[in-house]
C-alpha cells in the first residue's frame, strides 16, 4: 500500500540542535556598534542569558535540555514529513517528487514554537518572570504566550496596531494564554508615547521594538525575547531540518532541493541548516531556495552591509544582506515575510553563492493560487507565508519537469491558515475581511 | 524522561471497523415509516449504496478499503493519545489520570472526516459525481467539502443561513476545498421556497436536511451524505477508538471512565464503541459518559421512541431518545450539539443503562473555562464542542480523587476551535463577534 507520509517516534526526536557557526565558510561578522557600545550592552543585558551565549556558540551540537526536550514532544514533535503524492499527479510529475515538513501542527499554528519553547524554558531557568516581545503578524506573539504560559512566566506583547485593531481572533487566543497584549504605539513606553506624539497611529514593527525594549529594560525581573534573525533562535529552529534528515534516512532518499519562504530567515534557516552541514562538510549538493515577496526582497535587492534590526535604532548592527532599516514595505497578506533584513547567517551563506531566492508580485495572487492548489490536492490549510514555499517549489517543479531532471524537493510548510481565511478570500475571491 | 504521547505508526493504523450491531443486547429496533413506506424507499435510493448496506451489517470487524486506509493515513491517522500531565498537575489531582485523544489534528479540524472520506470512497467508486449534504455548525459541511475534493467528487452544502450569514472563514474555507455552498433556505429546491414563503429566513437544520435531500433526488449521479446519527457514520468513527485500544495496550492501560461530548452521537459512539465491546463480550467495567448541553439534552430528557431525524419529516423513523423533531432549541456556541435525538446505537444503550449522561447550562462558561484550563494546561485550543467533554472529564476527576479512586479517565477532543475563537471572546470576556 501507498503510505506517503514518514513519521518519527517521540524517542527519535534529535537530542542535539545543530549549530552551524563553526561550520560556516568564513567567521560570521560580530554585531558592532557605531556610538559607544551602549548598545551591545543593553542586548546583552535584555536578552535571556543563555540564549545570548548561544549567539556566540563553537560547539557543532547543542544539547536540548531534557525537560525542554518533553515539551517539543508535548507540543507534537517530531512532526511528519509527507510526500506530495497527490499534488504530484496533479501537476502530472513524472521525474519530480515533492515531499512537504508540516510545521503547521504546532499548536499555535507556526514553527515559532521552536524557539518560544527554548527561550521562555532559558527563562525560566534564570529566574526571569516576564517575558517581553514585539509581533507584527501575531504568530510570534501567539507562540511566546503560548511559552510563557507552560513554563509559568508572564508574556507582555507590543503588537503593531494596524494589525491588533482587525485580528481579533489572534488576541483572543493570546489572552486565552494569559498574555498581556498592547497595541503598539501604546501609553506605556516612553517610544510609544513618542510614537503617539509624531502621530504614528497605525504602529509598526519598529515602534513595536522599541517598545518592548524599553519596557523589558524597565520591568524587574524580565528579559526580550526575539522571534527570529538572530543565531539562537536559527539554532532552535535547526530541530525541523534535524528531524527532517532522519525521516529522509528512513526512506533512503535525499532531496536535491530545499525550498522555504523568508523573511527574517528563521523557518528557511531551521529547515535548510542541518543540511546546509551535509553541503559544507560532506560534499553534498543542494540548491537550496528561499521564497520572498517583492514588498520585502530582502535577499534579492537589499545590500550585503551593517545595518539595525529594528527601525528606531535601539539594537546593534548586525551585517545583513538589507533593504535598509527605515525602509517602507507595502503591506501584504504574509505580513511575516515583511522585515527589511536577512538573518546574518542566511546573509553570509547567501553572500557566498550558496543560497538562491525568488520573490513574488505584492499582489500574491500567484502565491494564493497555489496554496488553493494544496488544498485542493493535499487537504491542508496553509498558512500565507508557507503558501511562498509552495509557490516556488511548484514553479520549480515544472521546469524540472520540462528539462526531463530527476529531482527530489522538498519545502517547508511553516504554519496553517486557519486565522488568514480572510486572506483567501480577500485574495482569491476579491472580498473584504 | 517523561513522554506524555502515546503514537501509533502509520502502519499500525486499525484495518477494520468495529459493528456493535452484533453484539448489542437487543437487536437495534429497525427504521420504520407511518405512512406507506416512501420514506424508507427514498433513504435507501437517496443515500450512497454501499453506506445504506452497512445500515444492517452483521459481521463485527468490517474491512477498510485499501486506498480508503491510505487517504485515513493522509488525513493524519493514527492520532496521537496524550497524556494530561499538566492538566492533571493544575487539578491537584493523586489518584486519577487524565487522556486525551487528539481528533483536533484533522485536516478540516474535527473528527467529522472519518466518516467523511468513507462516504466519498464509497460514493466515488459507486459512480456518484456529486455528494450533497446539510450542515449546521459547518464542520461536517467542511469535512465532506474536503473528502469530495479528495476524491474527486462535487460537493453541494445546504447550511443554515443563521450560521451561514456570519461564519464567514467556514465558508471560504468549504469553497477552497470546490464545494457549492448555499444558504438554506434557498431558492434551488421547492422545501426551500415553501420556507422563503413561510419567512423562514434564519433557516433550521431541519429545513436544510430536506433541502438536501430534495436537491439529491433530483439531480442525476448524486447521493446524500449524513454526518451522524446513523449506523454507518458510528461504524466509521470507531477508528477513533479502535486505535485508542491499542494505544493503551502499548502503556499497558487500560480506561475506567471514557467522556465525550454527544450531540447526534458520532464522536461519542467512535471513542466509546470498540471499548463497549468489551464490556458487552468480556466482562470489562467502564463508566461511558456523554457531556451534553441543556440546550439539547436528548439522553437525559428526551424520550426513548420513534422520531423523525428532521423537522420536515423526510426521513423514516428511528427509535432514539428524542426531544421531539419539532423542538426548539435555543442557540449555543457549540452548535454541533444542538440535535433533537441520539443516534438509535446509543440510545439503545443508554436505554440498557449502559451510558451516563450530563447536561451542562447554556450560558456555556462552565465549559468555556474548562476549555480555557486545557489551552493553559495543555497548550491545544478545544472546539467549543470538544470543551463539554473536557468540563465533564474534570468534574469526574475532581469527584474521584476527593472520594479517593484511583482511576483512569479518557476524553475525546473531537476537534479544534481555531475557527471558533469568536466564541471564547463573546464568553469569557463578554464581547461580541
Amino acid at each position: 500500500m501507498e503510505i506517503d507520509r514518514v513519521d518519527l517516534e517521540p524517542d527519535e526526536l534529535p537530542k542535539h540542535w545543530y549549530n552551524i557557526l563553526p561550520d560556516l565558510p568564513e567567521p560570521l561578522p560580530k554585531p558592532k556598534d557605531p556610538g559607544d557600545g551602549s548598545r551591545l550592552k543593553f542586548l546583552e543585558e535584555v536578552l535571556i542569558p543563555q540564549c545570548y551565549k548561544q549567539e556566540y556558540l563553537e560547539d557543532r551540537y547543542i544539547q536540548i535540555p531534557d525537560e525542554l526536550w518533553e515539551m517539543y514532544i508535548h507540543a507534537g514533535r517530531p512532526r511528519p514529513l509527507y510526500r506530495a503524492l497527490r499534488l504530484e499527479r496533479r501537476l502530472k510529475l513524472k521525474r519530480v517528487k515533492l515531499f512537504y515538513k508540516r510545521e503547521d501542527l504546532s499548536p499555535t499554528g507556526s514553527h515559532k514554537v521552536n524557539t518560544a519553547l527554548a527561550q521562555a524554558y532559558y527563562a525560566s531557568k534564570a529566574g526571569i518572570e516576564t517575558l517581553v516581545t514585539e509581533t507584527g503578524a501575531g504568530q510570534w506573539g501567539t507562540a511566546l504566550s503560548y511559552a510563557a504560559r507552560l513554563n509559568g512566566l508572564d508574556a507582555v506583547v507590543f503588537w503593531v496596531r494596524s494589525v491588533y485593531n482587525w485580528k481579533k481572533d489572534r488576541r483572543t487566543f493570546m489572552k486565552l494564554y494569559g498574555a498581556k497584549v498592547y497595541a503598539s504605539p501604546s501609553r506605556v513606553t516612553e517610544a510609544g508615547r513618542q510614537g503617539l506624539k509624531r502621530g504614528e497611529k497605525e504602529g509598526s514593527l519598529g515602534l513595536a521594538i522599541s517598545e518592548g525594549l524599553e519596557y523589558a529594560s524597565k520591568k524587574p525581573n524580565s528579559a526580550y525575547a526575539l522571534g527570529s534573525v538572530l543565531n539562537h533562535v536559527l539554532l532552535h529552529q535547526t530541530i525541523i531540518g534535524l528531524e527532517t534528515k532522519k525521516q529522509f534516512e528512513k526512506i533512503d532518499m535525499y532531496p536535491d532541493v530545499i525550498v522555504a519562504c523568508l523573511g527574517g530567515g528563521s523557518n528557511f534557516g531551521g529547515i535548510s541548516l542541518p543540511f546546509m552541514h551535509d553541503v559544507l562538510k560532506k560534499g553534498k549538493r543542494i540548491r537550496f531556495v528561499a521564497s520572498q515577496s517583492m514588498a520585502a526582497p530582502n535577499l534579492i535587492k537589499g545590500e550585503y552591509r551593517y545595518d539595525y534590526g529594528d527601525t528606531a535604532e535601539y539594537t546593534p548592527m548586525l551585517k545583513m544582506y538589507t533593504l535598509g532599516h527605515k525602509v517602507r514595505m507595502p503591506p501584504i497578506k504574509a505580513d511575516g515575510l515583511r522585515y527589511h533584513a536577512a538573518a546574518p547567517i542566511i546573509s553570509l551563506l547567501r553572500h557566498h553563492n550558496l543560497i538562491d531566492a525568488v520573490a513574488y508580485p505584492i499582489d500574491e495572487m500567484a502565491v494564493f493560487e497555489a496554496a488553493r492548489l494544496f488544498v485542493e490536492t493535499e487537504g491542508w490549510l496553509p498558512a500565507p507565508e508557507s503558501s511562498y514555499a509552495i509557490r516556488a517549489a511548484i514553479d520549480l517543479a515544472l521546469e524540472y519537469e520540462k528539462k526531463g531532471q530527476e529531482k527530489i524537493i522538498l519545502m517547508n510548510i511553516s504554519g496553517h491558515g486557519f486565522l488568514d481565511l480572510y486572506a483567501y478570500r480577500k485574495i482569491l475571491y476579491g472580498r473584504g475581511r
